[in-house]
C-alpha cells in the first residue's frame, strides 16, 4: 500500500452545493492530476480484474467519466445510463423515489444482452437510490451484473442497504 | 490502414431525433463496442501523440466519455466544460450564438494554469460554436491549446470555419 496515492486528499469540500447545508464533494481536483486520475481507474479496475466484465454501464453524468476511462482499462465496451430524453434510440426506463419526489434513469433497449457481465459506475454512493434504478434497468437484459463500482461512499447514508446482495466497491469512504 | 476497423459502421442514423427533420448520429453502437471504443481512443490519441498533452477538457456529457479515456490514454488530467450551475467550485463562463438564442459553458476557475497544453474532445463538430467556446475558456488561463479532437465531423455545417487557426482531428466525417 505505500506507493498508492491518498486519493482522498484531492477530493474538495464545497460547503452549500448545490443547496444550503450540503457538503459537496468535489472530484475535479482527483481528474485534474493525471497522477491520481489513472490511479484511480487503475484501483477501480483491480477490485474487477479477472471477472471478464463486458460492459461497462456508467451512469450521468459523472459516471460516464470514471466508467468510459475504466471500460478501456477492461477491455469493456461501455454503456451509458442515462437522464430521461437524452438517449436517441428506443429505451427502457426505470422510475424510483427520493427523498423529495421521484426522478427516472434510462438505457438503450439493444444496450445490453443475456451474455453480457456488467460492471455499473457512478462517482458517489449517497443514499444507494441511483444505484439501485441502475441494476433494475441492467438486470431486464438477463445480463449478469458484476456490481458497482465506485470512487466515493458516503456511508453516513446508509446506500448499501439498498444494495442487499449487490457487490460494491468503494475508494474513498466517508463515515 | 488495413487493419483498422470501419468506424462509421458503428454509428447509427436516427432520425427526427432531438427534433423533426434531424437526422441524429448516435455514437451508443461504437460505444458499446469494446473494440471500436478502444480504436477510437487510440486513434484520437495518436492524432495529438507526442504533443505533451497535460490536460484533457471534455465537453459535457458525451465528451466526458470520449475525453476522460483519451485522458487516461494520453497521461494526461481531464477538466470538465459543463453547462450552468453544474460545478461546485467557481467558474469561468462563456456564453454564446446558437441558431436560436444562447448557450453557456463553464470551466472551475482552478482547471487549468498558464503551464497547460490543453485538448479539447467533444463527439460531434456541428456548427462549432461550442467548440469555440471552449477555446475562448481553456485560452483565458493563458494555456496553450492543442486543438480540439472530435470523433464526429458534420462537414456541411462547416463548423472549421468557426475555428480557424485551430488544428482539428476528426475520425468520421459526413458531408
Amino acid at each position: 500500500m505505500s506507493n498508492e496515492l491518498d486519493l482522498a486528499s484531492f477530493i474538495r469540500d464545497v460547503p452549500d452545493f448545490p443547496k444550503a447545508g450540503i457538503v459537496f464533494k468535489d472530484i475535479t481536483p482527483l481528474l485534474g492530476s493525471s497522477a491520481a486520475f489513472e490511479e484511480t481507474v487503475e484501483r477501480m479496475a483491480a477490485a474487477f480484474a479477472g471477472r471478464e466484465i463486458t460492459k461497462v454501464a456508467g451512469i450521468e453524468s459523472r459516471g460516464f467519466i470514471f466508467g468510459a476511462a475504466l471500460a478501456v482499462q477492461l477491455a469493456a465496451g461501455f454503456v451509458p445510463i442515462r437522464k430521461p430524453k437524452k438517449l436517441p434510440w428506443r429505451t427502457f426506463r426505470h422510475e424510483y423515489e427520493l427523498e423529495y419526489g421521484t426522478d427516472v434513469l434510462e438505457i438503450h433497449d439493444d444496450a445490453l444482452t443475456s451474455g453480457d457481465h456488467v460492471l455499473i459506475v457512478d462517482d458517489v454512493l449517497a443514499t444507494g437510490g441511483t444505484g439501485a434504478a441502475a441494476r433494475v434497468l441492467v438486470e431486464r437484459f438477463g445480463s449478469r451484473v458484476a456490481g458497482l463500482s465506485i470512487v466515493i461512499e458516503l456511508e453516513f447514508l446508509k446506500g448499501r442497504d439498498r444494495l442487499k446482495g449487490f457487490p460494491v466497491h468503494s475508494l474513498i469512504q466517508y463515515r
